[in-house]
This record gives C-alpha cells, structure tokens and sequence, in this order.
C-alpha cells in the first residue's frame, strides 16, 4: 500500500510519497515531479551509498545522465566545508549541470539537510528531490524546506529555506536504521501525537512492539500520518512565525540536555524525549495537563525505548545553558506546552523553579 | 537634491535613495528600512573599509550596537572561503546576532553579492541593507537581488536571490573611484540607454564631460535614471525568465572576450562596451538597426572613455570560448540585439558567421 501526502505551498507546493519498496522508482518519481529535468545528481553520505546509492541511481535513468556524489557520514561533517567540497564536485560534473539538473538527496537528515543547502545555493538555486532513509528525516526533515549546515557557534546557523520539489519514503530503508535511530524518530512521532493528533498516540500504543519490529505496512501508515501532521502545521505557518513554532514541543529542555551531555553523548531523539518529559511535568505543575496524560506519555516514550529519567543530570548546569539560549529572555523561558494530550501552546511566562523542578524530577 | 526610486517586488519591495553626501544618513535610513532592527554589521572590504567604514558604523548608532567586518578588497576574494571567513566573524559578534540583525554592505559588486550571500544564507536569511560605492554596483548591482560568489568553475555560480531591504547611494564615494572603473559603470549606463531609454544616450551625450568629472548632481541624476530602469525590467521579471534577460546585451561577446583577456586583463564594462560594439554590429548587418544609430552608441561609448576597438582580439579563439558557454546551443548563439536605439529583443538564430563577422570588426 502507498499513500501520498500533498504538502500544500501554493507554488511551491509538493508530494510525499510513503510505501515499502518505493526505491526502485525514485527515478521515475523525480521525472514526474521535474518534468523538464534533463539530468539528475544523487547526493549521499558514505553509509547509504553502500546502501542504496546503487538502486538510486539506475532508476534515475529515467531523468536522464546521473551522477552521484557522497560524502562522510556523520554530524560532524554537516559542515560548510563539507558544503564546499559537494559544490566542487557537482560543478565538476559531466555533461555539466544547469538550471534543469535536479539534485536528489538520498540518507538522513544530514544528506537531505547538507544537499538541500548545496541544491539552495547551486547556480542560486536548482531543484531538488528528497529521498529520505531514516525515521527522523522521514517523519521531520522531509517537510518544511530547512536547508543547512552547522558551524562551530551553533546547529544549523547557515542555510536556506528551499523546499523540494517531491518527497519519495521508501521505509523498507528503515530496516537497515540501528535501534537507538528507530527510537529517535519515534521521539519526534510522540511529538507530534501530543501537539496535534491524541489519536496518534493510540496507534503508537497499540502498535508499538510492531513498530519497533518495523513492520513495513504499519511504518508506512505511521510516516505518512506523521508526514501529514508536519504538513499542516508547516503549510499553516511556512516561515515559524506562529504555530509552526509548536514543532519545538520537549526541544527547549531537550537542546539544553542535548548540550549539557555533549553532542554524540546522547541522540537527539532521546534528548527530545526528557525534554517532552519535562515539559509534561511543568504542564501538570501549571493545572494544564492532567497528571494520567502525563503519565501515558512517560509510559509510551518508555516502550518505544525512548529515555524517561537521566539520573546523571545536572539542573544547575542545564538551566545555566537555557539561560544563554536566544529563546531565554529576562529570566523567564519561552516553551511549548501541552494543554492536552493533542494540542498545545505557547507559553512565554515559564519561570526559573519550574524548569528547575521539571529536571530534578527527570534526574530522579 | 536626493531621489528615491522604488523597487516594486511585492511583499519584498524596497526603496533605492540617491543623493550627494548621503553616507551620514545610513544608520537612520537601515532604521527606517527594518523598523524593528536592533543591531547591525557592516561588511565591506579592506579597501572601502579605511574610506567609508568609520561613517558608516557611527552613523549606524540609530540602529544599536554594530560592528564591522573586513575582507581583502578584489574580485579574486569573491569566493565561497572568503563568504566562510565572514560568517565565522559573524557567528562572533557580541552581542550575537538574531533574526533582528542587519546586514549593511558598503562596498562594489563584490562587497554587494557576497555580504548579501552572506545575509541570505546566515540563520537560513537574515535582512540586508546595501550601500554600493562604485557606479557598476549603483547602477547594475543595487537592484535585482542576484547575491553569490564565484567558484573555479564559473562566476557567480554559488549564491542566492535575496533581495535588500533598501539600498543607499551616496555619490560623493564615486570621487575616489579610479577613471577605469567609472568608465566600467558608464558602460553599463549604455546599455539600459540602448536597451530601454534612448533619452539617456541623449542624456550622456550631451553631459558626457561632466559625467567623467562626477560632477555630483548630474552623477545622481544619471543613477537615478539607471535604477528605475533596472527596476522596472527587474519588477517585471524577477526570476529572470525573460524581460530580464535583455540585461545580458553585450554581455554575450562580452564575457567571451573578457575570458579571453584572462580575467583582470579587460575590466567588466570594458568587455561589455566592446560586446555591445559587436552586438550593434550584427544588428546592422541583419537589418535591424541603422547604420548611424550603431555609429552614435560607438561614438558615446570613446567619448566615455570605453575601447570600442581591440586590435589583440583573436575572433577564432573567442568564437571557441562562446561555443563552450551554455547560451550557445548547437552552433547558433542567443543573443540580445537592438532594434532601434531604446528597444531590445532576444535571437537566437544569431550565426557563426555574423559573430566571426562581428569579432573580426573589433579588431580590425
């Protein structure tokens, strides 16, 4: 079974397409979707490349002449430098490209994000068609039209907004994700049940042994629900001036987490979860959220082998690291909150003690 | 006497002022273009820096705190390491910057598209404010929004369509420009004249002494005048899919015979008078313009101080360099040509014949 997904941006406006499989006509996808593009180049890291570069790129004759270019997996190459190396190789492709080349992104956040960004700035801008491999990417990075790269100061500083022109989810790929990325996909799934869809989070607790097993129909259905949540939170708000903002629900406490562990010291995923912890906690201490809502959502973090607790925390240090983020300002913190299990809001009020209770309940 | 010419692009329009002594009045003028700003830095170049820099920045203490950052003045410096260089000096400013900050380029075209390359991708676009202090980033420049860097392979083939939230002209800073490069944006001057305004060849004919001495009310006035039409073909056709496209008169042969020079050994408008030379050349032979018309942009052009000859030229090896540029598609070119002194139109059935032809009278 395959289901597409419209991502509705008026001009700019897209489909993903999620089923078990879907690899093998990716070239034909980008065809549909760029019906002028006379070639195609694959962007990948070295990991998938092994993987899947292969199947990517013979479908792709359905576009026209294809080349692929990797580079070195992991977050630490999600670099400008890295960017300026990707340049340098597709402009030394032959026949050379032009402004109906279409760059056709194939791995997890980093490729999508880092050949996004190169797609964004290439002959100041060509098109480009998302393939992404990992829960994550499949259910976060593949709508919205974030583009980027990391710099020393901080994640994501330089890049653009360039949306794709189709997305493809083949989620047979998520079957060769370790674990710990599984779980944090599913992170960002939870997310989204508790802002927007409670009926979410019933499917995620009656299926989550099927989940973590990966069962291909199953995660096909959960990437496309999750695909159409984002979807219309971004379609509503393209550029995070309002609502879109609520997507930062557990990732105010859960950047700061993700800094006081070291990045690599724990998966952003995992960050997210104790971030969703403590916000449900600072939602339940402000008669927001009732205590059982609270409960349920530790409990299905729990089974989806998401993080609930982090003895090693230390508050002091983790509020100090809020306190130096843009969102923080004259003391008091700016965080997305559930009001129910399905829908949340902004709080720009939330003070010191409660954030200070909320990681000493999750370093309990 | 100041102007202000409108460029009208919707949601991103802005205003272009012109005027004489103009420079104190940036701060207050990137104020009112970005209400809300709160800080601001200044990129320019280490040649620009130690004349304009010093105003600029005190002036910009109506905005809030500023800084300033440099990099080595010339056209070979307008890469993506050198963009590189600027961001990690932005990322460390203090106090940081945010969405609030703003971008202000007081420089050339190269200050221009690569400090606003920097603005379009620092935090996925930040705004930028332009203050161009050559008569080519005046004139050509200051409008359209076209933002990037040059790679090995090309120019201009990194970058980004971000358009300011308002530039300032100041044309007292074209008095410290050497004659080379005021005679480079005059070239640019008979272009829009030939393309779209034949009152401005009148303009520049009668005026052309006084325009090489700057005299400083006339200099606004010929800007002013170069602004609206660069914005009127930009409002029309932003994305460049065709009016905009006229912009490119002389620039076909143009480039060729700048490439062949070797960049460097024939300035930009230097190139581009020789290339409307020759365009109005084979617009004669075809029977779209008289012979006398052709005679008179020649004879402004000398009169601006503009080669219209080049003995050295070999039209062979030109003739090889257009046949590898991208506009050239099976062995015909697409060119701009005048068909009258105002009025331009886009072919592309312009042979092999006419352009040898058109090479071989340059350099006769």
């Amino acid at each position: 079974m395959e289901r597409t997904v419209p991502v509705d941006l008026g001009r700019r406006s897209y489909q993903v397409r999620v089923g078990a499989g879907l690899l093998a006509e990716l070239g034909p996808a980008v065809a549909a979707a760029a019906g002028d593009a006379t070639s195609a180049v694959v962007v990948t890291d070295s990991t998938v490349a092994d993987l899947y570069a292969r199947p990517a790129a013979e479908s792709m004759e359905a576009v026209g002449p294809v080349a692929v270019i990797d580079f070195p997996a992991g977050e630490a190459n999600k670099t400008l430098a890295t960017a300026s190396q990707v340049l340098d190789k597709l402009f030394a492709v032959r026949p050379a490209i032009d402004r109906s080349t279409v760059i056709v992104t194939v791995g997890g956040g980093v490729v999508g994000d880092l050949g996004g960004f190169v797609a964004a700035v290439a002959l100041r801008g060509v098109r480009f068609f998302q393939c992404p491999t990992t829960l994550l990417a499949d259910v976060d990075a593949s709508v919205g039209g974030k583009t980027g790269v990391d710099h020393p100061a901080g994640k994501n500083l330089i890049g653009a907004f360039h949306q794709p022109v189709g997305v493809l989810i083949d989620v047979a790929t998520l079957r060769t994700l370790p674990a710990a990325e599984l779980s944090s996909g599913l992170a960002e799934c939870v997310k989204h049940a508790v802002i927007r869809d409670a009926s979410l989070l019933d499917f995620l607790e009656d299926h989550a042994a099927d989940v973590l097993a990966c069962r291909q129909e199953l995660m096909a259905e959960l990437v496309a629900r999750n695909v159409e949540i984002k979807s219309a939170v971004v379609s509503a708000d393209e550029r995070e001036a309002g609502e879109r903002a609520h997507l930062n629900f557990g990732h105010t406490i859960g950047h700061a987490v993700e800094a006081f562990a070291g990045y690599g010291g724990l998966g952003h995923g995992q960050a997210v979860a104790l971030g969703m912890v403590a916000a449900c906690r600072i939602a339940v201490s402000r008669g927001l959220l009732e205590q059982e809502s609270a409960e349920r959502v530790e409990g299905l973090l729990a089974r989806l082998h998401l993080p609930v607790r982090r003895p090693a925390l230390d508050a002091e240090a983790i509020w100090q690291i809020m306190l130096h983020d843009k969102k923080t300002r004259g003391g008091q913190v700016r965080m997305v909150l559930p009001v129910m299990l399905g829908a949340a809001a902004m709080f720009d009020d939330v003070t010191p003690q409660s954030v200070r209770d909320a990681l000493e309940y999750l370093s309990g």
